[in-house]
This record gives structure tokens, sequence and C-alpha cells, in this order.
């Protein structure tokens, strides 16, 4: 089944669009984990990274279709830490959970399709479903991507308007046509998810739009109509279910919205503070269910 | 010594501005490299790459300033290629090889800040001196590598006009100022080459332009007067000596030129066929040392 149906799917099967962050960071991993954990040693470190990492998605399985590892925070531990992230990696796609890598990786020609036979589908050894990917070097870019997509049922995500407060210094810059650069990009990616469209209506190429731009994110949904939009930057960057409701078509579909921080360190968040640490997995489940209810309130 | 310190030392010690590139690909690998080796098995495969790696070094060691590990490729075998490029790493430094890796990574906030801390500097895992990042997320995601390059001796070089056909596709978009993207890149390259620069005269922050585009690295040079340029494209991509002159200041210094498989994967070229596969450390160091005279001939 293509990416685009796949994701439908899931999103469908667990009735909402919650996708949850996988971005973990030794200072604020629940202590029972870090125990004796020496922050120079990067196998131990490692070690409690997958733990925690395959703990979370323990208690997310049941309720969302879908998880983001932040590539970059495993990268900081080395070789270790990729050992980490393949592990995670396969016990999310075990507990059928579709995998969206941020890693953000582009590259020319050969080294593109050296990335997307790295990251993309069951054959590469990553095993990721999907993978965030950045547009600064133009289409012929991404073509290596679309076609491994195609070919292993994975998916894209290309970054459009990022949640950064910076993120419009190149992304806004307007053309003499009065076209932003993000708009440009926005109707390449929209090209290729039309090209690769399945019967969800949804191609393998997705798009990033920032929760902390809710009129550019209606502006876009409405701009790549075969698109699925990820959303970051809701809870801990500022966006809330209001600032991403235009992120979704009428039939509620098309967006799927990430949460890290806000869930997977909800033990240390006073509305959660009630489940101490001990019981930190019950915070991430607790938050979860919450993002979930104020989600599926503003697109129902 | 600061980052542009160290670059501008090595460049004039040897005398020459050769960035070797590191693109191992299996299937052009010598044979005596891969016989045995299974393309499935990714240890094997691995190891293949870090031994034909460090072989290219301890050739290459003693003519080039620099060397330039292509990520890509590494994490195209999954943990056991990550393992070799923090192998071949360590053997270039060994060798007194100053350590460009080629992530182009990119990401926000604290994020970026796990990728510089991933990568740049000794007290990384990666360990390497330099890394590629891309500018799509704007000025506010280049400042915690900034930082890390300052507080680690690094460098970053920001992707400005990339060496691939379709590379103009959005930087080359003009905004109603007449400006290109990639010339709006270009004057926030400088502006931080400017505020790193130390008594080189140059910066921690550098650019990449590649050598395809020889009007816009004249043009480039002149913008970025404290920035190191990164050259890719020469040889295989189709850039000459000629179109990278433009890329130097008068006094030779400024900009670093890569040759990826036009060096290392020599033995496969008709100009070294002579040497035979067996002896294909030969040919490396003689297209090494044609590339070394084909451009201290420009230069000069």
């Amino acid at each position: 089944m293509a990416f685009g149906e796949r994701l439908y799917s899931a999103v469908k099967q667990r009735g909402n669009p919650v996708l949850v962050g996988l971005d973990p960071r030794l200072a604020q991993l629940p202590g029972s984990l870090t125990d004796g954990v020496d922050p120079s040693d990067f196998v131990s470190a490692a070690n409690a990274y997958r733990q925690f990492c395959c703990d979370v998605i323990d208690v997310v399985a049941p309720l969302v279709p879908a998880v983001k590892p932040q590539a970059a925070f495993f990268e900081q531990l080395g070789p270790a830490g990729m050992n980490a992230l393949g592990a995670v990696i396969e016990h999310a796609r075990r507990n059928q959970l579709i995998v969206i890598l941020d890693g953000k990786r582009n590259d020319i020609g050969s080294t593109a399709k050296a990335y997307a036979s790295a990251y993309l589908g069951e054959s590469s050894p990553w095993k990721s479903d999907a993978l965030t990917v950045s547009p600064y070097l133009g289409g012929d870019s991404l073509e290596p991507f679309v076609e491994s997509c195609q070919s292993n049922d994975a998916g894209i995500f290309v970054l459009v308007k990022t949640s950064n407060p910076g993120g419009g210094h190149f992304q806004d810059v307007v053309d003499s046509d009065g076209k932003a650069i993000y708009q440009r990009v926005a109707e390449h990616v929209e090209s290729l998810a039309l090209a690769t469209a399945d019967s969800s209506g949804y191609g393998s190429v997705g798009s990033v739009v920032g929760a902390t731009y809710p009129e550019q994110l209606v502006e876009l949904r409405s701009a790549m109509p075969h698109a699925w939009i990820l959303v970051p930057g809701f809870g801990a960057q500022g966006g809330s279910a209001e600032s991403v409701a235009g992120a979704f078509k009428n039939d509620g579909a098309g967006a799927i919205v990430n949460s890290s921080r806000g869930i997977i360190f909800a033990h240390a968040r006073t509305e959660y503070a009630q489940f101490g640490e001990q019981n930190w997995q019950r915070a991430v489940e607790a938050a979860t269910r919450d993002m979930i209810e104020a989600l599926t309130a503003v697109i129902a």
C-alpha cells in the first residue's frame, strides 16, 4: 500500500492525527532511567535513550498513528546513538506505528539516492516509513527520494514553512511575481504529491508547515490538496489546537500534528505532576490523551 | 586555533587547496577490497568502506590539507556504516588532515544544537573539524552551530549555490530588490564569517558554491571576503581548474576544491588505467597530484 493511503488508514483507524516526537535528552529523562548513567559514556546514555523511547512507544502505540524520532539526538551519541535509533525504529514498527524519521536530509543526485536507500522502507537498514527532507537544493534533489518512495511504499515530508521564529528569513522572501519562496516550494510539493497520489487522494510526498504560522497553514492546506502536512510546533513551541485547525480538510484528514517534549516529558509538566516521576509513563499517556481530545475537538 | 586560521595554515602548509571527497560506493571499490563482501551484509560492506577510506587517507594525507567524508554513503549501511564513519574520521585526524563532514544537516533551536554537539570538535563523538549545513531554516538555525564553532575551533560550510543542474530552482529566485536567494544567503554567511574572523582574515563560517557556476563563484568570492568557499563539482561533475579559478583571492587562498570520484576511483579512469586495479592507490596518488598541479597552475 502506498504511503498516502498507509498514513490515511492509520489516522482513520486510531481516530486522531497525533504524531509523538521522540526527542530524547539525557537531562530530561525520568531519573529511574538515568540513574548511574555517565553523560560522557555514550553507550550507557544510548541505552537509556533506547529504553526511554521504547517505553514511550509502549504507551502511545495503542493510541496514535505515528511517531517521529529526531535523528539529531541519537547522532549526538555517536555510533552508539545510531544503534539505539535503529532499535527504536524497529520497536515502533513492531508495534504497528508509522515511523517518520526527522532527519531533514538532502543532497544532490546519487548522494540523495544514498539517503533514500538509507532511510526509506523495509529494505533499508533503518527501515523508517518516511523521512523529512530539506528543499534548498531544488527539485532535482527530490527525485531520487520520490522514486524510492514509490518502490518502497514510503514517504517524504519536505520542509515548506518551518516553525522557528526565524523560519521566514529565506522562506518568506517574495519574488517579483509576489510569490514567497515557501509558496514556490509548496507548489513543487503539490506537483509531486499529485503525481504520486493514491486511492486516499494523498501522495507519497508531504510537507512540513509549523503550527506557529496558523494563517499559512490555512493557505498551504488549500495550495497543496494532495499533500499530507506534518505540523510541528504544537505545545512547547506555542501552537494550540485552534492554531492547527486550518491544517485539516473538511473530512478531518490531511494533517498530522507533532508534540515531542509536551508528551514524552509530561512528567515534568505541572498538569501531570500528580503522577510523580516514578509513574512517568502514566503522565505520557495522560498528555497523549489530552492532546488527542484537544485536536479531535477542533477537527470535528 | 580558530577554524579559519586552521584551514588557512593547512592549505599554506600543503601548498594547495585540494579537498578529497570520501564517497565510498560498494560497486566502485577496488575488487581486492570487495572480494567476498555480500552487499546485503552491512557489517562486511562497512568494513570495506573503512578499509578503503583509510587506505585513501594514507595516500593523500601527505599531499592535501583536508578530506570530506560524505555522511550519506555511511548512513546507507546503517549503524555499521556509522561505526565505519567514526573510524574514518579518527584515522584522518590522526594523519593531520582537516575533516569536513558532508552531512548538510540543520534543524531548529535545540535540535540544531544537538547536531553541532554531535559533529563539531574534539569533544563531540564524531570529532569532525567542520560540517556542511543547509540554510533553508533561516539565520536563527545557524546560531547554535556558530556558537559551537567558536568554543570548539570548528567550522561550518553553509550551502549557498549548489553544483547540481537544478540548484537554481529555489536558490536563483530573485526578490523584488533584484536579489537572488543565494545572494541573500551569501550576505548572511558573510556577516557570520566577519563576526568570527580570526587572524587569517577568515571566519569559522564558510560557504558551499559549486564549480559548475563559475560566474557566481567570482561574484560570491567578492561578496563574502571573510568566508572560505568549499567548491564541489570539480571533475566528474564537469568543473575544471579554470572554472574554479574565480573562487580564490589574489593571494591564492580562500577556497578549497573538492574532488571525490575523480580521485578515489581514479583506477577506473582511462588516464590512470596503466596502474591496474591492484595498484589502485597509485592511481589515487597520481590523480591527486594531477589535480594539485592543475589547480596551482590557475591560482598562481
